[in-house]
This record gives structure tokens, C-alpha cells and sequence, in this order.
């Protein structure tokens, strides 16, 4: 027996749904280095005007909020994301921001609108994501605004927490500093471009397309390495690859005054991005420094702190690449492995 | 000569209209009754990937997220709202979940979505009433995501404080509370219903109708009224009249597992809205309790409690009036002038 669909829509079925999903998050703690906290007190389940956070001493909070739709969201479009995933989505783009400062997450809040053709078990998919993007970062999704709109809409407001005066800026690479990537850019905009093709055109292995598409199903806040940038106490400036590694390099340069030069040999450039750009008659560096939504973080240091920071993060388990250098002025160069200088390839996201 | 409207969506242009406009929020404290206090580290003109607000110490944080946009609307698609007054209602009715919990606003995250034909003058009037409705609160915005989508979109989140255990519940109302509210109901509501019937059938005066739109125009949340009942000490349930009074009425009766008898005579009935039910040809009660957008707090208190709290009030320069009683039973009852019950009328903001 095939159940209808039931249409949300009713508040009060609606917060039942609510209810059931947030039962209990009254409690949960949040805890910095230093030892001051966060505790939940009244949290999405209690269905208030406010979430309340206890909030225990000195403290820096973290404040990011991020829009989930558009042009960008076309693999939902195609049927290749779920509603889970795009609630997973919202969690992770809204912590990566709290991530990019080095904080430590505690709370999401959520504003979704749903449209009429939106049944329930979609509709719980959605906060189901949200919930478990949510936690596989030690954070809670403590409630919003959820109701009717013309078409799916997701934005949220993330909070996180840092001691105090840690949090890293994009304003402070220093000329001389190392420039750094928890990790290799592009894939995420490689699906999309790849994916875009009718799909007689696209030719990679079924395998090969999943994990093309896992940036997007399971997008990851780089929260862990953060933490360890913030509490090493010699990073520089930090920022996320959300608008792609140009855009990440564009944003230290102007809010630093500074220039980067990229060494090209130094740069990892996955398989996939690979046969992608092969596919797509395109330079690969154009799809690793591009827009694509990664959320790597890229941040400077300076050289004599160098072998500091990489014991701190093995000790911590995470790791590093290091991909160029700060300069005085400001340009974005790639340098080749003759040394040759040419501008950086890509376009960084707009909008 | 008349200037070409600027089209906006180049990124930096964007920028710069925001460090112009978010120039030196570094710096700004908003501070409690118990002398805890937040300062605005890093603001909207950081351009950072979060805000930065650090805290002095124990505290409880407020936090609550609202969507602007959709059929409630439509004065704006009539013309009858600017984009200022857009922005404006953002904050203000974000900063009414803060004052319902008896907080006091600290900062305002908000996403803005822009249609193509948005041109910057317009964008800038947005957000000058986004800003204009967080000085009005002693808040500021500091910042969030903002871009191009198929139309204006508006979202936000905001961040209150308060002293610790202070905050206002929906769910503790006890049988035997009085039920007050700061000020007259169904305002905004009415304003919605008179706009939409076609021109020719309005039938106000030009004064009648400005007045029918203030309410939308300057959407005012009630912090100052929220922070004499926190501070108090002996205020029991509240909640925003955002939904309507008869939806605010639900939320405590359902939150707090009692019922709420309101005594008809101990309503106020705004001129206007006689005018607009006559004009309707409708119980103006309806208007009063139906869905309606006024920002009012409606909250329980008890009876010995009552001279105490209006004291309280009046020496804050606040007032509220007495309007009904909290029962055991949960059903929404209204008395007449002969001690008649009957439901109580109007629907209240579903979705």
C-alpha cells in the first residue's frame, strides 16, 4: 500500500514534527580551551520566540549566517541531492563560516520555507540534515522560522564561540608569511560543471560521479582545523574557499593589503578534477583556483612557525599543504616551475 | 538630468557600499542591568567571515531568526512600502522575538537577496532601514550574506542578552494570572485587509490611511516593555503579538497546558479599525484577535504581582492594559459584558 503524501501546512502538525525532531536539546554544552561554556537552556523543542544560551564567562561569540539557493543548487534541481542533503548543506555552510575563525560551533538557526508541493517526510528530511550537519560539528539546530513560500528557501545564522581575542581575520597576512590549504580545491565545482552536461555527455564511471558529488552531499566544515589554527597562536589570516581558492586569495589580499604568489607545483590537483577538465577541454587549474564551494580553509603564517603548526595539527590529526607565499603588492600570481609569474586562472564566485 | 539607475552585483562595488555604509561598529557595548556587557569586536565592516562580539561574562543569550517577504507583502508590491521600510520591519520584527523574551538586542545578522532590476540606491535603502531599525534598538548589523536571487528576499537573525534565568517563557502561565498586553491589536491586520480591495472601494481619509500604515512602516519592537517585565522579576509567560493576539493567545495556552478567558469590555478598539470593519462590514473583534502583525507583548502576571509591575512600568515610562485571566481548562474563551463566554474570533497567522 502506497500512503499518500500528507501536506504540511498545519502549524500544529508542524510543530509536532518539531517537536519530535528536537526533543531534549535542553542542556547541551559547548566548551572552549579555557574552560568557559555554553549550555543550551531552552532550545528549538521548546518552540519560544528565543533560544536561550547560557553563556558562562569571558568570551568571543562568532556570528555568520549564510543563504542556501540559487544558481548553485542545480544538482537538487537534477535530482542528484536529496532534502537531506540540502539541509546537511545549510549546516555546513553557515559552520564553515565559524570554522574560518577558528571557533568552536554552537547553535544554528534555521529559517525554512517550504513550498505547497512539499510533503511531510520531505519536509522532515530537510530538518533532518540540518540536524545531523548540526551535530557532526558538536552544534544544535535551536529553531528559526519555518513556513510556507513559494519554492524551498534555506538561510541560516550560525553562533560560535572562541577565547577571547582568537578569532582569525582575513585582515592580518603579513608579506613574508606561508600561505596554506587544509586541503585540495575544485571538486565541488567540478560537479557542478560536469553535471550541468547532458548527461550522454558526461562519461566518468558511476563511481567516479559519486564522489564528485560527495562535496555537495556531505559538505564539511573544516571545524577541527580551525581549532587547531586558533589555538596554535601563530596563524595569521584565515579565510573558507566557499567562493572558490581565488576568492579565498582575493579576500586575504584586500583585506590584508598584501599580494600572494601560488607555487603551481605545489598545488594538489585531484584525479577527478582531472578527467573533468579533460572532459571539459579546460585548464584543471582553472577548476582548482575557480568557484567551487569547498570549504577548505586557506590562512598565513609566518615561516619560522611553520614546523609549530604542522606538529600542533598532527598531534591534532589534521594536516596542511603549504602553497605559496605573502608579498607587498597586490597581485595574485601563480609562479611555474621555472619561476615564470602569471595571473591567477579562475573565477571566483560572485554573488 | 536623470541618472541611469547603477545596477549592482560586481562584488566590490557591493563592498563598498557596505564599508560605507557599516563604517566603525567596532567598539559598541550594550550592557545589562547586572552590569555584564557585549562589545562589537569585529562588524559588519570587518568584512570577516564572522562577526566578532565578545562577552564579559555570565549571561544568557537570546536568539531568534525571522523571514520577511511572502503574502504579507503585498503593501509592498502595492507601493504603499519603500525599500527603507522594508529593511526597517527586518530588524524590528526580528528584535520583537528579543524584546518578547524580555532581552535586550545586541546585533542583527541578515541576509539579503536582490532581484536583477534591484539598483544600488534602492539596495542602499534596504539596508539604511535594516540599520535605522537596529539603532532604534541600541543594535547593530553586523552583517551576513548578501547577493543576487530572482527576487528581494530578506532574512535575518538576531541576538539578544540577558541576565541570567531572566528570560520570558511562553509555558509558565499558571491559572489565576492576569493577562495584560502593552497596546492595542489588529492595527496592521487591518491595514492588510483595506489595501487590498481595489482603490475605488477604500473610502479612508489620506491621514486615516498613513496612520493604517504606520504600523507596517515603522514596525516597532516592544524591547523597552519586555525589559520592565524581565526586570520586574514577576512577569510569567510572554509572548509577541506577531501572529495576532488570538495566535498569541494559542502559543501560551498551548505552551503552558492552561486556558485564557479575555473580558471584551477591557479591549481597546482603535478608531481605525471600527472604520476598516465597518468598511468590511465585519466584527471588528475579528480584526482585534486575528492575524495581525503589531509587535505588542502579551504576558501573564499575577494578580497581587499587578500594582507592583504597574509601578514598575510607569516609572520606565511603559504601560500596559489588563485584558483577561489564565484558567485551568485550555480553551481561548471570550466574556461579554454579561459574563457570556464564546470562542474567541479571528484565524491567526498560520504558516
Amino acid at each position: 500500500m502506497v500512503e499518500e503524501p500528507k501536506p504540511i501546512g498545519e502549524l500544529w502538525a508542524l510543530q509536532n514534527v518539531i517537536e519530535r525532531l528536537f526533543a531534549s536539546q535542553t542542556g547541551a554544552r559547548v566548551t572552549l580551551d579555557n574552560g568557559k561554556s555554553t549550555t543550551v537552556l531552552k532550545g528549538a523543542d521548546a518552540q519560544d520566540d528565543c533560544a536561550v544560551v547560557g553563556v558562562s564567562g569571558q568570551m568571543d561569540l562568532l556570528l555568520g549566517s549564510d543563504y542556501v539557493r540559487g544558481a548553485r543548487f542545480d544538482l537538487y534541481s537534477l535530482g542528484l541531492l536529496s532534502n537531506f542533503d540540502l539541509g546537511w548543506y545549510l549546516s555546513a555552510a553557515n559552520f564553515s563560516d565559524v570554522a574560518a575563525m577558528g571557533g568552536q560551533p554552537v547553535a544554528l538557526l534555521s529559517v525554512i520555507r517550504y513550498p505547497p508541493d512539499l510533503d511531510e517526510s520531505e519536509f522532515v528530511d530537510v530538518m533532518n540534515g540540518i540536524d545531523e550537519g548540526c551535530r557532526s560539528v558538536g552544534a544544535l539546530n535551536v529553531g528559526g522560522d519555518i513556513g510556507g513560500a513559494e519554492r524551498l528557501f534555506l538561510s541560516a545564522a550560525a553562533l560560535g564561540i572562541i577565547e577571547p581575542g582568537r578569532a582569525l581575520l582575513r585582515s592580518t597576512a603579513k608579506p613574508g608569511d606561508v600561505v596554506c590549504v587544509t586541503g585540495p580545491t575544485g571538486v565541488a565545482g567540478a560537479a557542478l560543471r560536469y553535471f550541468r552536461q547532458p548527461q550522454d555527455q558526461r562519461g566518468l564511471s558511476r563511481e567516479a560521479e559519486q564522489d564528485l558529488l560527495r562535496p555537495w552531499r556531505r559538505a564539511e566544515a573544516r571545524v577541527a582545523a580551525g581549532r587547531a589554527l586558533s589555538t596554535s597562536g601563530v596563524a595569521h589570516a584565515c579565510v573558507d574557499t566557499s567562493d572558490g581558492l581565488k576568492g579565498a586569495l582575493e579576500a586575504i589580499s584586500i583585506r590584508s593589503h598584501v599580494g600572494i604568489v601560488i607555487d603551481a607545483t605545489a598545488l594538489q590537483i585531484p584525479t577527478l578534477i582531472g578527467a573533468v577538465a579533460h572532459l571539459s577541454r579546460i585548464d584543471p587549474l582553472e577548476l582548482v583556483f575557480g568557484d567551487s564551494v569547498d570549504f577548505e580553509l586557506v590562512f598565513t603564517v609566518e615561516e619560522r612557525a611553520l614546523n609549530h603548526l604542522e606538529t600542533h595539527f598532527s598531534n591534532l590529526g589534521q594536516q596542511f599543504q603549504r602553497i605559496g607565499r605573502v608579498i607587498p603588492e597586490e597581485h595574485l600570481l601563480l609562479e611555474n616551475s621555472q619561476g615564470v609569474l602569471s595571473p591567477i586562472p579562475g573565477q571566483p564566485w560572485r554573488q
